[in-house]
């Protein structure tokens, strides 16, 4: 100790704080407006760096994020760590299986979504080098592979983010486009690695070079089969026979660690080493489901955005605008990589349609490329005007990937109970002490947002509930009618704290009573809806926790769940 | 970037690699021997620092963990964060509630187990401050102070994990304990805070000290009050409205960083923020159990390991051991907390014995001891030899206190499936078509661990069989008898791939038998592993985990999970 006097603590805690904070408030602003949450993380580092405070605040800046000194080397130490522990959750989410279930396809469309771009940016980074953005200091050869990675990898997490968002992450497509992602994430980091050798030493000496070239692929065949195969012998012993899940935890940690510190040492960067210890890890189906979300929880949502805001702290991303070079960047990279996709997929045997789709979905490059031109940056090799560009279009294509997947797609966008929920359909305390009186109260509050008269839906659901009573158990009724002219779903809760009986198969009076109204013409609503609701109250706590709730606000935290999970 | 080189790097992720390895093994064999894991990570730097490897090979330690230069930094700033936010989670597990449901009983046990420790500390400290290892700076009123103050406080967390264990936790014995502890933690707290405004400043500036302790109450006044009310407004609201749980893991990580910057700046230690910070969010029964066990886990498995083995760095345990001082340390701290918390207890009208374990439960002094002491250290107020002392009253009163309330109690050890299971009582693959045939190969395999004639043993199950069949359903059998003469509960499982109809009322096949076997006079142990039996198979993935397992070692780790939740 000593090392850090009381001030010091004071500014790491203090930037710390502010970069995770704002990051996750742009963060969740991004995910509001269906964007990944990234592009709010990296937004936060350009607000808070030398491009906004930096001019309004200078002295701020230099203040909270000095460039020396002991708080400079603090925030390397953390948004390093960040770092390493990103991409071990990175690795973990890659499942080796699914690129030999899925077949064919999938290595055809990872193939040329890597060759195609990693192609025409060599031949365009190296007869274009100056403009380009090479560092003068840099080798050229060195610098066009670069360039050639950098548009050749693609954003697996994102990806795979974007696909979970739009209920395709199961589908034949999205299984399509996973594998290929997976494929073309292990191929494009691996050629990275031989990059990164290329680039830490200096031109003369090629026997340095070829050590860590071999050295790495060493590392890489032997993590992902002998490595491999111990981990998924050693898990289940942890599990059993250690404190759980303290052990596996640990375990997974200190794997990275080390996986990280001996390929940093070998002359290729850190990350490489924690990523293939995450697939090397993530592949086995003994690391328990719970233990994978504590990880990435914790890494996803306090380390990873500390890094990617951490990003924009580096560079002023005004006065290295270079508009020719966004552009060129942007066009080279989106026109390589949509064809690679697209090259791959009608190979593959897919539908014209559907390959522009593949083509799009192939074509994030959100934190990848952003990480990749970070260490050229570092190492000298490119500009900063070309980290400026790649970092715009590492956004750029992330954000178009949704959109234009689900405009050639027209994915059926999937129905989720709170979508169908708003607070004026929610009764707190239900007067009715018949079915037929909470009926007729709930729907009373929905016939404004329906734009129909209450009456005429009134009648409909009383003779469904006429019919067969809708008392599920569990203390829950789900009374419910399809509606002609209806033009989308709506539900309705009433909460009654005496209780209501809905004639359940347990007897139980019903206390929380949701009114599902669904389009007669959407055949699937609800049974969906019904679905989810039986779900939520698997928890055995759900019905306290609802009958708790004072607002509506506390309503929707009570049930609000893991996304895609 | 560029203010850590490669091979700084390369240390970094070595060095934390290897201090949370060690740690966490030896964390680990500390739970095997029912130590709490703490001693084990401490116990780990001790090895890897100055006391072992120092000796050993002292480049190895200046190569490993150097004492200056951007290493040193950043391994402060990462064991810094890493105690901020492990005192975030020590002040989630405070209940307030428990406080004031518990009464006077547990007030008073509180109070007279900081007032004698302290007073007995105080006067000892301030009469002989040179034995007692007074820094020859430092005030000795202040010294006086902070020894009174480290003797006092308890930990909170050990105390916790020593009930759980022994399964007393939610006994009215283990709520008098918990809540006396609670309290002796906040006003512990509160008084420490006070004193570190003490230590932090010249003697001569008393306006300072008053400013800093006003300013320290004011904090803690406003985050338990105001704070406290806007958190629980706020968290339902994140829950509501943002993605879930990465709002409230943000937020209070973000809440945990500017707490402890606020208390930082105003001359108190980080801790002190991030602590009560935890104490105000974990209050709100709006945290989600999962997003608290999100924390805790990744906190208490990977931070925590990483803070108590980087203490070891940081003092050579074997120069700076002074037999007089840590045997008077001892002494003074063990007799004034046990009668702290005696006299504590009999005038709330505890009895006698029950007192006496009162007394060992508080006398935990494990982590916080610890943390005073580094702090005292580094502000120069006690010499290396009293920290050597202390970090060794902690370990020894935290390793006393399991084992001698459970002398004095003698609480019936709570039976666990585990503990009754073992790898010759587990029978892969039956062979049995028929329930009969089933009873007779899994009584074969107790025969021999029970000591007894296993024909006899099979007599009483199938009478009980016969009686009533024991499919339970969801693919589990759970045969049992109770047995005149049986030493210990013996627990065989048997798995049957192809299945076994045991009649069960959802008519489908056994593929998991449990043979439980309790001696006749141990009534409730039947029941209890009757109902952890089927807890576990509350889990829909749990019988596909456990068929397909192909060792004991699997089968183990597919039942094994949480201890305690």
């Amino acid at each position: 100790m000593g090392e850090m006097t009381s001030q010091n603590m004071v500014v790491m805690l203090m930037s710390l704080g502010i970069l995770l904070g704002v990051a996750r408030i742009l963060g969740e602003v991004a995910q509001r407006m269906h964007q990944p949450s990234i592009l709010g993380e990296l937004l936060a580092g350009v607000l808070l760096g030398p491009t906004v405070l930096g001019n309004l605040a200078p002295d701020l800046l230099a203040f909270l994020f000095p460039m020396q000194g002991p708080n400079a080397v603090a925030l390397e130490a953390v948004t390093s760590l960040s770092i390493v522990f990103f991409l071990l959750v990175a690795g973990m989410e890659v499942d080796l299986s699914t690129i030999w279930k899925q077949g064919r396809i999938g290595l055809k469309v990872g193939l040329s979504s890597i060759v195609l771009p990693f192609f025409i940016g060599f031949v365009v980074a190296f007869i274009l080098p100056q403009a380009m953005g090479r560092h003068p200091g840099s080798d050229p050869l060195v610098f066009a592979l670069f360039f050639a990675t950098a548009l050749a990898i693609s954003a697996l997490p994102i990806i795979a983010k974007t696909l979970m968002d739009m209920g395709l992450y199961r589908s034949d497509f999205g299984m399509v486009v996973i594998s290929a992602a997976i494929f073309n994430d292990i191929v494009g980091w691996l050629v990275f690695a031989v990059i990164l050798g290329l680039m830490g030493v200096s031109p003369g000496n090629s026997n340095h070079i070829l050590m860590t070239i071999s050295l790495t692929l060493t590392f890489a065949a032997v993590i992902l089969t002998f490595g491999r195969w111990m981990i998924h012998k050693i898990l289940p012993f942890l599990q059993a026979y250690t404190q759980w899940p303290a052990g596996v935890l640990g375990f997974a940690a200190t794997l990275a660690l080390f996986g990280a510190a001996f390929t940093e040492w070998i002359g290729v960067h850190a990350i490489f080493g924690s990523f293939f210890v995450g697939v090397a890890i993530g592949d086995s189906y003994h690391l328990r489901e719970r233990t994978r979300t504590t990880i990435k929880h914790f890494v996803s949502f306090i380390f990873a955005p500390l890094f990617f805001a951490g990003i924009g702290l580096k560079v002023n991303f005004l006065t290295h605008f270079d508009l020719f070079l966004v552009v060129a960047v942007l066009i080279i990279s989106c026109s390589s990589k949509l064809a690679g996709g697209m090259v791959g997929a009608r190979w593959g045997g897919v539908q014209k349609k559907e390959a522009w789709a593949v083509g799009f979905a192939m074509n994030s490059q959100g934190a990848m490329g952003i990480i990749l031109g970070l260490l050229a940056l570092n190492a000298g090799v490119i500009r900063q005007r070309l980290f400026v560009a790649l970092v715009i279009m590492a956004i750029v294509t992330s954000m178009l990937s949704g959109p234009m997947v689900r405009l050639i797609l027209k994915p059926a966008r999937k129905r989720r109970l709170q979508d169908a929920l708003s607070s004026r359909l929610y009764v707190r305390n239900l007067r009715a002490v018949t079915p037929r009186e909470a009926i007729h109260e709930l729907t009373l509050a929905t016939a404004e947002p329906a734009g129909m008269n209450g009456d005429l839906l009134e009648k409909a659901v009383c003779d469904r509930e006429d019919a067969l009573s809708t008392g599920i158990g569990r203390g829950v009724a789900l009374p419910h009618a399809r509606i002609d002219g209806l033009k989308r779903s709506i539900v309705a809760v009433g909460i009654s704290d005496s209780g209501i009986d809905f004639d359940a198969p347990d007897d139980k009076l019903a206390h929380i009573i949701f009114l599902v109204l669904t389009p007669t013409q959407d055949y699937s609503a609800q049974l969906e809806f019904a679905s989810e609701i039986a779900g939520l109250f698997q928890d055995p706590g759900m019905l306290d926790r609802l009958l708790k709730a004072k607002t509506y606000t506390d309503f929707l935290s009570a049930i609000k769940s893991i996304p895609g999970e």
